[in-house]
């Protein structure tokens, strides 16, 4: 059985992320979405984990091979400890490569086992973050074909909330 | 009458940004600089907006079709308020050209009518940014030819202060 | 009246160029499409300097204050033989930046009154190029969405007899 | 039974090309290695169509999954008549990630079906390109640790035989 | 005598620093690394200032020619005040380029005289920075290789009893 | 005695190249540059080798440790029959980055011992290359202050003869 993770902050899951874990449940055959609980960066997400795992949930439920978990140590470590030989990474236009990069080669030196794959974003996400989805939201501007319907509510809520 | 705006956060304005000003002066009938209110950045910016306008003023003060704004919500909502088509970006040889790229299609994405032109940075300013001037400031540098003549008091009563 | 060019190769026009030609229209009282007849290239491009014309003819006959015209000078000189003070140029998400920002940086060397405007590419035509063009056609891919309408039958015509 | 391709030049297969496959060979149940019978660049290559496919198979004879083909249409047309989802690419520090981005992005818009997997080149095999060998060799330089040991001699002979 | 100054966070040293240290040691009479003491991001460096300082010590005390020192005000002044002609600054694949271009071309602005050398990173520490090892030490991943086999323990020590 | 050496095309030698030759030469006991005797670009450079080593020695002729010479193996074999140490490159703010880096990392591999070092170009030359020079020239722009003064009219007449 292939089975790969797909990391990242999800802070909150944008259509880019929704779009890239579609296609990768397609090539794998279970793709755990894996929340990476970052103490370091914990002042600068808007959400907290739990909220973050809820709506990573409440957007794949209808995937039938994807599973939503945290984690908190090596990334490669998690990644054996969950018999996952794949780290899948969504690549952007801009922006990203330089990060995936250094992070899939520093993965590899931790554990040469595990393969990072890239997808490339595609066209109408290419631009789309989390952190724009969080300056729109925050202005009041339309959400709509940025996140996935089933969070507005939870994200127009929270924004509102923190102002 | 054709309207633009050039947002920025002018922390403070520097010779590179009055050259983006003076020569997108020319090519509209109106150009509107516009102070971004970033809550999300309020600490990490030196000037209060108050003083980073005041500081626009004085360094426009001779150009004729030049207004100074300041905005909160969204960009492209400013725009429209103030019947502006065009927004107005220099582009310098790196660094800027993700993120200017991002925000111009987001802007994009959230009102159509609204175009993004992108100026290139004037050959002397293509390593110029307001960051730099601060770090040279503080160090007790020479700020001749990175800001505006008018505010180099203002700018280093603030980095005396500061420290 | 503010006139501007938009210079390239245009072997052949693409749908990245129409609409960066619709746009630049809106925001210039006349705009000028000027084909480089680059006699450097000239075993490089697919299309004669007249075919490509007559492409762009046929692409822009609709909007009224688009000229096409064909120059083999300097493109400072040329601008300044048709009272244009800008250059129009499209900028896709990669590739072009490198090369654009040394042109625009070497035409203002060579006359400092004519400023280059850089328009970001729409987000369905950021990967669109004449290259990618001629190398779906000639292996028979459907060049809808990639290339106007009008000129479809003509490129195909080319490219069929080409092989 | 999940079937990748990996298309390319290969005018020489290199050690970076032959970790690429090996790596990729894990992933996938059939690996077909596509050597790209490229019409217009015929002139710039140095080995034949013939010459590369040999090349491939003797380096790539011991690993089961892996199979060499030519292909002379469309990528996308090719992968449906092998039956394969999955294009694989490698991704090098620099250079490669504009065109890859505008190659992926252009075959997901002739078929959305095929998947493009760009996987990150190994450490040492960073900087390595079929033209740095070629330019090595040519120069009379190591060819050890470049490409592999069983197609050295040819290239070498190839490359004597060519000044 | 050719005097050249090494200056960085390191925060901590890692195997990519002492690298480049070697390399530049062999080509200036004297090095002199210069530990950034910088006000703006005391909150964000895991080290003190002292910490660093005694880490590249240890690492580098068997080099004849390199120093140690510390500095605060302008890197070019630090310069001047130690007879040095020349900055040394390592270069990855990614992500210095643009950081380190604009801090050269400042540093030329304010100081004429004193030249800013780049060094390509080796191979095997490209993708290799200060953050990644306080990432993976964090998560108690193999630091092996990463830092100086000196102050492993330091590293170590510190990231124990930071968590 | 610290021996350097600056390869390059050369064809012809702008203003950016000397000063990167001025500058190096003060770094440097004694500087050669070296003309890459290409066969491989023979048909795609605008002068002969033997051209461009006239026009570089009439440039740098005041220089008192500079020489001119023309090579045609491997760089590194090169530098070791001069006993060179060193490579210098320039290194513009795009453009030249990826081959640069390439290029440096090829020749570690080849030969350890010789270390690349890349110095940034001036501001004013950041955008400056022999293509665009050759472009402007061909066109009948101005060529002072791209290239050498006392090379101009040997430019004007090949370019003049050639079209």
């Amino acid at each position: 059985m292939k089975i790969a993770i797909y990391p990242g902050s999800f802070d909150p899951i944008t259509c880019g992320h929704l779009d890239i874990i579609k296609r990768a449940s397609k090539i794998f055959d279970k793709l755990i979405i894996t929340v990476l609980e970052n103490n370091a960066k914990v002042n600068s997400s808007l959400f907290s984990v739990d909220e973050r795992m809820e709506m990573l949930k409440l957007a794949v439920d209808e995937i039938e091979n994807v599973e939503v978990a945290m984690f908190s140590g090596l990334l490669v470590d998690f990644a054996e400890q969950v018999n996952a030989g794949y780290i899948i990474k969504g690549l952007r236009a801009v922006s990203d490569f330089d990060y995936e990069f250094q992070m899939a080669v520093a993965n590899r030196d931790l554990n040469g086992k595990i393969e990072t794959l890239l997808l490339p974003a595609s066209k109408e996400y290419m631009f789309l973050s989390s952190s724009i989805v969080k300056e729109v939201g925050k202005l009041g501007g339309n959400l709509q074909n940025l996140i996935p319907e089933k969070i507005i509510d939870i994200v127009k809520m929270k924004l509102g909330g923190n102002l």
